[in-house]
């Protein structure tokens, strides 16, 4: 091979002159930019640190450096092939394909990962004796019914009698009284009121507030386990995994008072087949609750059922609320405890 | 707090009774369902791992082992808020509804974070002494247009004058004749013919053969530097990161021929502003050529440009060819040094 021609000092190609002139108009100081090193394997992830290394807002450089370390990382250790990069990318343009103003299968994907529990256990780490969170889910709704103690958040025929009562109280046992709690749930056909073609009103949740000593009651209907949205690319994932697509049956409870962290959590009927392999990792032991079968037509009668010669399932829970001091004391000890995770967290994976 | 109220012994809700009776006709057998351990922040990895160790493909499990644990060890670094991780859902939403039949927004994200170009490093890896790859990027076409050696693969007007030659041979030096070399670029206003709205034959693309002594020559014009696609998610992304949008000037080159490999390849004429902060990571300095001017209307005419006053740029490089079992070497040589940066990779992150 001939020695390559050498341009002559100082000509410039006008292709040059136009992208000095270009980066003059878009305000690109040349001068200021990283200059990356040699690119190859082995030092690509060093150069893209070196050219995010400008970026003004330290939290983002934060994280797209642990980002892109892991992303390589991952790529690395995989030996990724160019058809699996492919199939990650349809799979990434599939999934948000499949997002809509009525169904967000990002979150679903991040669910079925763990991490939308991994952040929500981070982020809403509470203090011992504390009632612990679980995931919000996309059933939520901020129309529910106010409601009074004692009365219904499910119309007659909806499912399972339940009647769900207790306090709510802080770490030291002390009622709180006047907290906004809103429940929801499936009826007994493992359907949101969200999921129904035709909704006319809001059904099977409701709004209340614990009276004065920290007591609430009210009835509802024993809730019904049911599948993630399985027909996108995530439930395509989840069944290829070897998994199920299936929540255990559970009743959503956020938890709102003056001076205390809000709650945001769900209690899950003990007896459930899929209590211990929920698809999106919600299930928490401390959440797991038993129903007690209530034969009892004068006490049904009472609780106001309209049938009071069925039986209904009693569901008695008290939820310990943390003030914000506890809450901050227990998300920075998680955090330490999830940073010894960190540095012992791939020796498990064998590498050597 | 009384103590929890405990179902009989054998009393099942019609709940229960329904999900049993639901994962039996989905041929769900939960006796062979790994039991999730009592989640938390510190366990879920365990359990994300566990319930997706019964994945049949073993690729599959891998794949998926790894990209869990890192993902987890992310959001646990660095503690990502709520608010970020609803950040990360919408950026991804949004990136997935820019891509189109036209536009593929998740392969520019790729190639922003420098994934595409390691993809390509380990999948392409070279043995000494042949020509590296580079990124095939989304402007290659099929139907670029035969064309013979010394013929033009760009229009009169289309960019300033440029003469490609040199030859293909083996790493012995060996030449390779009658290789198929495909080759495409933008105008001289950074633009490929396919970014046009209306295009009517290809421009600035095509392809040719080497002669039966490796040689190969043809007219074209000198690439000019050019933004990605800057108005989605992943345009507003770079900028965030305080990066510029451009990638150098180059011209792609793709050659196959018999018994070796195909390379996919692109030249970047040094002096360009961006040469060093390549948006995309595409510049390897082996790949940096050097254009001579050339002032000579005798040879200009020999060449055949039709103006022969006007100076031309002369560039000249050999392309080295490796075999698939050179390439099979150098793939295993790359991936034993991937591995140790692997193991030493968070090392700079300096997380104690």
């Amino acid at each position: 091979m001939p020695p390559a021609p050498v341009a002559p000092e100082g000509y410039q190609t006008e292709s040059i002159l136009k992208a000095n002139k270009q980066a003059a108009e878009h305000g690109i100081d040349l001068s200021k930019l990283p200059k990356l090193m040699d690119l190859s394997a082995a030092s690509i992830t060093e150069n893209v640190h070196a050219i995010n290394s400008n970026c003004p807002d330290e939290r983002t450089k934060f994280i797209f450096k642990h980002l892109i370390q892991h992303i390589h990382d991952f790529v690395r250790e995989t030996s990724l092939t160019t058809e699996e990069w492919m199939t990650a990318i349809h799979f990434l343009t599939q999934t948000g394909k499949t997002c809509s103003d009525i169904r967000q299968e990002f979150i679903l994907l991040s669910d079925t990962l763990g991490v939308s529990a991994l952040v929500d256990s981070l982020n809403n780490a509470k203090p011992p004796g504390a009632t612990e969170g679980s995931v919000l889910g996309p059933f939520f709704t901020e129309d529910a019914y106010d409601f009074q103690n004692g009365e219904s958040i499910a119309s007659e025929g909806k499912g399972e009698y339940m009647y769900v009562h207790g306090r709510v109280l802080d770490t030291k046992g002390k009622p709180v009284p006047h907290a906004v709690i809103d429940t929801w749930e499936t009826d007994g056909f493992g359907m949101y009121d969200t999921q129904y073609s035709e909704r006319e009103k809001p059904e099977c949740r409701g709004r209340l507030k614990s009276d004065g000593d920290g007591n609430y009651a009210f009835r509802a209907v024993v809730p019904v386990s049911y599948p993630i949205p399985s027909d996108g690319p995530v439930g395509k994932m989840v069944t290829k995994l070897g998994r199920h697509v299936f929540r255990p049956a559970h009743l959503h409870m956020q938890i709102e008072a003056p001076g205390y962290e809000k709650l945001t959590t769900a209690l899950y009927p003990r007896g459930d087949p899929y209590i211990s392999s929920d698809a999106v990792f919600g299930v928490k032991s401390s959440l797991i609750v038993d129903l007690k079968p209530v034969n009892d037509p004068e006490l049904a009668t009472k609780r106001g059922f309209g049938d009071p010669n069925k039986i209904h399932m009693e569901l008695e829970h008290d939820f310990i609320l943390a003030t914000p001091e506890e809450g901050k004391v227990a998300r920075k000890k998680t955090h330490e405890e999830m940073m010894k995770g960190v540095k012992t967290g791939m020796d498990h994976l064998k590498l050597d």
